[in-house]
């Protein structure tokens, strides 16, 4: 199976042009679009959306992601295969966290170039055409090289990562990683743990770990966003539950 | 065949993930996003709208739809097979207009769960993959049981059920059951009919037999939910034709 | 391969309507949103951003093509076949760019009719089946006709013809007619080519060649629609480089 992750939007030809790229030339493996609303021209942010998303894919998926504010200057063109899956795309960060948490990891440049190369449109060009041939068991596009890493980044980022269409701001933070008796601080209030929408009074914001597995604010019946001023790239804070303090479901002492 | 009719947007990685799900699973079975902004939070009323797109399914589609703000609650989840053709989703009245229109009817609850359940998403966990097994031919999900009924509401639901992106209102009202003489009322107006956009000055508000078979309110060249001020819930009624006033395309007489 | 070109948008069940229409008769043949937000209503401007996305299609591939402000009116519905490469839509100018370049054509209008024809919806009752029926090879929908012409319509259009959701404006011009020295005026003001976005200060408007081989107005990190206030049917004029002042890469020398 053959995911798509970029910023592109649904609007225009983008999304369309990439996935007939691949049709035409991995003829029989599924196409997924997976997010094309991934935060734009942040590949920083949308890392961690990226990281959190490739926890389901399975050995043998490849997946193309593009947020690449830099294409068209030198950046380099980037394939590497994590733990069995297969990823593409611009050797621009978005893949950091991946990376690093990959235990068997093998890195290349992609080292072809198509007869026509547009400026501003790699993710159809070079990436689409580059995982296509990864997923018909052709590496011949690739070669050995180092990605450009960033050690400077947090494993978690306290962030707000991605803005749902409901106003749901989700963060860079790891559910699993963060004690359900925390609290997070964010646009300045601090947010208890609640499991589902249903236990929370409409009008009241909170936090949960949504299906992708990572911190999302919430507002039952209401717009997170709105309500805390959150966007992609604000930051939050996790609030230690005291020692002996802890609770459950949003049950954490008051400080 | 397998459709998915949901109010998850096309925003983020909500279709995309259930997409992939039914890929693994029924490899090979065509995936359709038939419709992803059916009325938020609002089963009642995305019900007729998917009673209506039904009409075109065919027997051994399986149709996985997902209206479902009680989700990570009690609500059960539950798979029918009506008249051939298959249903999949929670058991909050989103497919009483299908159960009641079904001439042969097998009704089960979803006795299967996955390995991981989230609170928030079991259009991804549970519905779909239940529905790529059915489309498999794989009943073993299933369990006999009787869905939740609703026998309080109406057949035909003379209320706005959906506006498009040109401000388009659908209602819940069959269009073969609304004689063309009658008027509706909408918005403080009483609306004539017309079989075409093209037969209705630019401007005026009509009303026409939409390709879903529902009384659709439109104006051509403009925004009816604008000018009417409808949005989904909004009320109509019809204003029958006077006996003997009946009329062909609008021609009805005034009251 | 099958393409969708349409300005329906993503939004209500329309989309999914007319690519379950096709793969219900043409199994196995890949079904691709090409682009779904051409602009509304207008063939005549949508006709050049086909064009120009045609010249990646392949013999052999079909695209359905509805801008159809005439649907249910008496517009002929028309199928042909450029250089191996077959369209189907309406007869409304929405491949005069096409047909005029064709080198080898035959042309047909759409002599069958579905049973069931409703009144708004001929992408997916009409022009889908006809679609799906000529990817199987079978011609037997079509009769030979002459589609309407429109001469007096330019072979490039020097007017905006789409914003894309960055606020950057498409025009009708191809690329390779306009010198790289020629500057683009457009509200109000001679934009210089450059390369890439990377190559312009941010927030400086400028012109440059897309990955559809139109001229393309941007502004590199912000919106060329917001600032030019550019829009679909916004015209722009070739400024023509004085003979030997002809530079590269935006180096046009000021007029």
């Amino acid at each position: 199976m053959i995911f798509l992750f970029t910023d592109f939007g649904h609007e225009g030809p983008y999304m369309g042009e990439m996935e007939a790229e691949i049709l035409r030339r991995a003829p029989g493996v599924p196409v997924v679009r997976l997010m094309v609303d991934a935060p734009a021209f942040r590949p920083d942010l949308a890392s961690y959306l990226l990281a959190a998303l490739a926890k389901r894919f399975r050995p043998g998926d490849v997946c193309v992601a593009v947020v690449d504010p830099g294409v068209g200057t030198e950046r380099e063109a980037i394939a590497f295969e994590a733990d069995g899956v297969w990823f593409v795309g611009p050797d621009n960060g978005l893949f950091e966290p991946i990376l690093r948490e990959a235990l068997d990891l093998r890195t290349f440049r992609i080292a072809w170039r198509p007869p026509r190369l547009s400026s501003s449109f790699h993710g159809r060009d070079l990436f689409a055409p580059v995982a296509a041939r990864i997923a018909r068991g052709d590496p011949s596009a690739l070669e050995p090289c180092e990605p450009t890493r960033h050690p400077d980044r947090p494993d978690a980022l306290a962030a707000v990562v991605y803005v749902d269409r409901y106003g749901n701001a989700w963060t860079g933070l790891p559910g699993a990683e963060v004690p359900r008796g925390a609290r997070i601080r964010a646009g300045g209030r601090e947010l208890a743990h609640a499991e589902t929408f249903g236990r929370v009074p409409p009008g009241e914001p909170f936090w949960y770990v949504n299906s992708a597995g990572l911190v999302e604010i919430a507002v039952n019946g209401g717009s997170a966003a709105a309500l805390l001023g959150l966007a992609p790239g604000v930051p939050v804070e996790v609030v230690e539950p005291e020692s002996g303090a802890e609770g459950e479901d949003g049950e954490a002492a008051e400080s």
